[in-house]
């Protein structure tokens, strides 16, 4: 039975000011739905006795550890011999696993190269997970009551091979008990007064027989409530949380704009398929990212129809329609710009909803009067329009990304007030 | 003197799946400036059992231990009881400590809440450094050559006193060996077609007076070398990461893009300014992606007209002049759609760069001749025009960036075969 476990990611780049380990995130995400929990994490460069000293010691506390990274085809992917030195495995080339190597790359008509048979290598005893996403696959060793689960470090490749490994080999093991989150995100407040506003439920939610516990993680633009709850099921786990969920959503109200995790532009196009309503939008500082946020959402083809991004104040007049009197009068960044190039691009799109935003996303370009962070954003949907003007602070990309959020919720908020068509 | 270090993060939260520790990157960054080398990184619960082992395990490895975390006043903060246990040390209240925070409280017109007290508390013999933003003040110990530094977990507090830290404690116990590195950013090559390219390098690299060492870093659309050197002083590191860097350059030609880490967005705004032209992108499946990217970059108001998201066909003709009958006989997502869509943008911002990307981002819309991850794109500048077509692999994120990395890639590839306007 797997309770405790740690995870063990392997790269020299981890190590480094420049990157940081994030696949631990997605193996916890598993592990605590199976109720395991997570003890310790590490982080080891490319180095074979670095790696060997932190399985051998992460094998003396734990039921189970996950490696990840290192299972490469180079000189420093050093994992595979780390642990079967731990293990006092030999390596062994795997058949199999050479030929769907070189399948792979006759796919992508590419001869395989000689250094990825060192991926075909596989410690004696041990169990090897497909991988469907490239060509290190996973591994699975048992000794003395310990497991221990190789997965390569690209997260695509590793979110495979860990989706196999969970179903069949972990899943066996574990104990039954699960964990259960919940995300809630919200607009238009700041990190304490959403605190003020929730705290009165963490009380009771402590006492309840099945507690709750939850944590507040603020970032500009975006807060989110996470809460959590433990239990001899995952169904009961689930109804304790998504009890709490509903108080939350209650007391926040529209503020809370998804109580399951969703992003901004996931909420705001189920509003759009629900109301049967088409979108476009016409965007200055934000440089596009409004219409990308809006198109990664799968299936977004159905209701976005185009987005045009007027960066030359001679492209908001001649694409948009903006009148130059309007922008010599009020200047780029202002409220009647953003409406008139809401209202251009619905015109020329012939869509029911439409918003423009223009701003001045630094480092440069600011004024006393319009210092860098000031974003105007207008919204027309059916029957009504609204505009707004905004002051972000951060960097370049933190104005940018504020501007859709507050774009992207005045389309929430504008389509929740206005009552589904039939 | 102090050589090789661990960074031990402590709180629970950072064991979830919603939350990363990032303290350790700014640690590790004034680490390597001394040129200390962080051989491992570990992040363990607010459990006073389990900091003491993670603490006890480090060391034995290495020359300095950091903690970040787990100083705060309430129970669930054990840093100091559990180093204090592991160094055999009593805990002992300072009451200049305590002073300070009455002080930092009382500036605030509150009275100290009696759960504060604990901050005071001192491992026997250790030396306080001072908190300038917060309540917790830092603590350093020395036992038998090893060195251990606590810092507050806040990253504004956990900044003031490493800063004090770094240069009464760490500055004169460094070895004055600097370490220096440097990303190189490579496109068109697979992870291992790279490695065989640059591995010849390795070995001269390894046997240099002053070594070099290199990784490999992967990911869809994406390739990094990373480089690093470590010597007795910056400008000597520095000096032979250049040399190698050039090597680097010079093996792998335009395939290359980046020696300095730039992203391609960087380079193809450095290129678009030398040469004093300016661009305009018609997307399709990217959906603003490559607008935002290349809008990313300050400054890029300079060189970015325009940007046209045409998601419905009807928009790619309305918007773009793409003929109706080039959509009928080669399909949305084809060469001549893409060339249609740059050239209908070239013409209509009177611009000397144009981009067109049409695609299929997937899940949906996929086909057997034209399956998810197909993407078109042609790029038009002063005298030439290129078509390609990319079969990505992925989720719709990735074959969204594998894209626009394609045709950022596709101009700077044209505009460096273009020489600069004079």
């Amino acid at each position: 039975m797997i309770y405790r476990a740690a995870i063990l990611a392997v790269g020299s780049e981890l190590l480094t000011p420049i990157r940081i380990d994030t696949n631990s995130l997605v193996i916890t995400e598993q592990l605590e739905r199976l109720g395991i929990e997570v003890i310790y994490k590490g982080v080891v460069g490319d180095d074979r006795r670095e790696v060997a000293a932190a399985v051998r010691i992460a094998l003396e506390r734990v039921d189970l550890l996950v490696c990840c990274g290192g299972l490469g085809p180079t000189d420093d992917d050093v994992t595979r011999e780390a642990v079967a030195e731990v293990l006092g495995r030999v390596l062994v080339e795997d058949e199999r696993i050479v030929a769907q190597i070189e399948a792979r790359f006759a796919a992508r008509r590419i001869q395989m190269p000689a250094i990825n048979r060192r991926q075909a290598m596989v410690p004696s005893g041990a169990s090897v997970i497909d991988n469907s996403n490239g060509t290190a696959p996973g591994l699975w060793l048992e000794e003395g009551g310990r497991s221990v689960l190789l997965l390569p470090g690209p997260p695509r490749e590793l979110r495979a091979v860990l989706a196999w490994g969970v179903e069949r080999l972990l899943e066996p093991r574990s104990s039954g008990l699960a964990l259960v989150r919940r995300v809630i995100r919200i607009t238009n407040r700041t990190e304490s007064q959403t605190e003020e506003t929730v705290q009165p439920l963490y009380g009771r939610w402590a006492r309840q027989t099945i507690p709750v516990s939850a944590t507040i993680l603020a970032s500009l633009g975006q807060i989110e409530l996470h809460i959590s709850s433990r239990a001899a099921s995952r169904e009961e786990a689930q109804a304790v949380v998504d009890a709490a969920a509903r108080e939350v959503a209650d007391v926040l109200g529209l503020d809370a704009y998804s109580v399951d995790g969703h992003p901004l532009e996931t909420v705001v196009g189920n509003l759009l398929v629900e109301r049967g309503f088409r979108i476009a939008v016409a965007e200055s500082c934000t440089g596009g990212l409004l219409a990308s946020r809006l198109t990664d959402v799968a299936g977004s083809s159905r209701y976005v129809d185009r987005a045009v991004v007027a960066y030359a104040n001679q492209a908001k007049v001649s694409l948009l329609g903006v009148p130059e009197s309007t922008i010599a009068a009020e200047g780029a960044v202002s409220e009647p710009v953003a409406l008139a190039m809401a209202e251009g691009i619905r015109s020329s799109a012939s869509v029911d909803v439409a918003v423009g935003v223009t701003g001045i996303a630094g480092p440069g370009g600011g004024s006393t009067e319009k210092p860098v962070g000031t974003v105007a954003v207008a919204v027309v949907v059916p029957g009504e329009e609204r505009s707004k003007t905004f002051r972000f602070v951060g960097d370049r990309e933190q104005v940018k990304f504020q501007a859709t959020q507050a774009a992207l919720d005045m389309v929430r908020r504008m389509l929740m007030s206005s009552s589904p068509s039939a």
